[in-house]
């Protein structure tokens, strides 16, 4: 296994006055032309500079970017995590996250496109766009992304064919869900997704599938209780790069996390013919926080991947560190396959 | 306004021995034939006859009834609520519904029918099928129904044309969802339905709506943030009757609730070609717990709809009260519009 840093937040340019960059990270990557693109999530905090306030951004009701102040000392909000302003009646994001293109020969070197920025949008994405995934159908890229907002965290999809301009079409899981992958392939005459619908009463924080005859309705929704790891505990689940074909079934790279946030990623091989089915599945994490730039970062040991790409029997998977990075980890499919156990 | 009980639990008998019926209510009744079929939720819990044990009954993984026994003094459960039994990992319900038939000619005066039980199936059903909708387009009536379990809380579609066999057709919202209700007729080429998620992060548990090309597979999903009710304090509102389509728009009654869960019936009318538009709403309830059998019960103060019917200018709204019993209120189609304003 060879991992590596690949993009470090520090080096990219805010978006806009005012604003400074906290991570980018979470990407999708895919083959595109002669080479590879990424859409990374770039997620921007206000420069806190009013004493006493903590400054949050959010999309106006008519499309600016609006400044919210919350006072420190208000007891009304819990300002303890990181990410997150919790409040009974309206919580915020710390941050607003867009997604922005980058282009690499190689796959590993990314430049950051000049104006490259897909922003949020409208009433489902007002505090920001996150983790997109990339879909190669046809000749169209199908972009799945979670959007929040104070109407919930939905899953979302837009379209392109050279990312450079994006098609938006609507809410396609309901809040909350998120961390939704479709596959690349129609499967006995259906789209299919992997999706994570968050659970209020009952329940655990478990992959799904879903069924689609043409990529924006969704239905026959089913639990995929086997893609629960067995040999590490495990708070939630949800699904990462989109889903390999392979001669053995789908190959789907996921990510679990436990009640500390300690992230790791697994694998599991799905039916060709029935994605809800699962084959096989990794005995040991595939990848985990090893590295210090997974271990210590604006959330710590978090490895979160939203894509990868083939060359051969080679893997390569991008990932997010620490919700701050951008990392990547090479290696051959029969490792993955070594690391895995029929269920 | 004409209110008046019409079915009470107790006269109903339990499905199988050691159960006792708690509630008979939140009734679906449409018009079939020469009168009137009703699908009531039927709340059943285990005889409390063991010292010491709450006895909860869950579906077993092989399609039979378990009974759950959960020590009364143990500090992992809370058993305040006496509808939900809480724990941090695996929380209950203390009854198992399921849905039985009822044939009435007169609209009024209902008999359940000999072995009508639809029974809840299968890992989505394990604590019960809840509060159906029933929408008829054709021949056919597609009902909708919440289905609990560890899985979560999920809108689940089934079908039949005569009201004795019935045909379980998946899950058509992830959970959590429920309250969702199919409208009778496509518009502008779509099916659409009102539904609600649940939420845990950001928002609010708002009325939304979404569209289908085959009633299984549903997407753009678009809250109806006008659907709130203004007047009075409301923690979160749900569609409860099949939409009536009247020369004016799309009438629709549905529920609210505070955060003391008292309920009340409201009205909104919506746009004929634009079901998330809202044109009118009540400007006061419409219907709210005034009588005793209204304010006291299982859980006190509770009025949920699942179905009207219309008689030329008549209105007769079907409604559970207290999450035991079913009552009925008629009224005139002139006095709900005279309870409305233009939103």
């Amino acid at each position: 296994m060879n991992k590596k840093l690949i993009i470090e937040a520090k080096n990219v340019p805010p978006s806009r006055p005012r604003f400074e960059v906290l991570g980018v990270f979470n990407p999708a990557v895919v083959k595109f032309g002669q080479g590879y693109v990424m859409l990374a999530r770039v997620a921007e905090a206000v420069v806190q500079d009013e004493p006493g306030q903590f400054l949050v951004p959010v999309l106006s009701e008519t499309g600016g970017m609006e400044i919210v102040k919350l006072g420190k000392n208000d007891p009304a909000y819990d300002f303890s995590d990181p990410r997150l302003i919790k409040n009974h009646d309206h919580s915020y994001l710390t941050s607003i996250s867009h997604l922005r293109v980058a282009r690499s020969q190689d796959g590993e070197h990314f430049t950051f496109d000049e104006g490259g920025i897909i922003a949020p949008e409208g009433i489902y994405e007002r505090y920001g766009i996150e983790d997109a995934r990339i879909t190669k159908i046809g000749m169209t890229f199908y972009i799945t992304y979670t959007a929040v907002s104070d109407c919930g965290i939905n899953v979302r999809l837009m379209s392109t064919t050279d990312f450079t301009d994006f098609t938006k079409r609507g809410n396609i899981f309901h809040s909350d869900n998120k961390d939704c992958v479709i596959f690349p392939k129609k499967i006995r005459g259906k789209y299919y997704a992997l999706h994570r619908p968050s659970l209020s009463h009952f329940g655990k924080l478990d992959m799904w599938t879903a069924e689609s005859p043409n990529l924006v309705d969704w239905g026959n929704h089913k639990i995929v209780p086997a893609a629960r790891i067995e040999y590490a505990p495990s708070a939630r689940i949800g699904a990462g790069a989109v889903p390999l074909l392979t001669p053995r079934g789908w190959l789907t790279v996921y990510h679990s996390a436990d009640t500390f946030d300690r992230y790791h990623l697994a694998a599991m091989l799905l039916d060709k013919r029935d994605p809800n089915k699962v084959l096989m599945k990794s005995i040991r994490p595939l990848v985990e926080p090893t590295e210090p730039y997974e271990k210590e970062g604006f959330v710590n040991n978090v490895v979160f991947t939203c894509g990868l790409t083939q060359e051969k029997d080679t893997l390569s998977i991008y990932y997010g560190v620490c919700d701050q990075n951008v990392a990547l980890c090479r290696m051959s499919l029969a490792d993955v396959f070594a690391n895995m156990a029929e269920v």
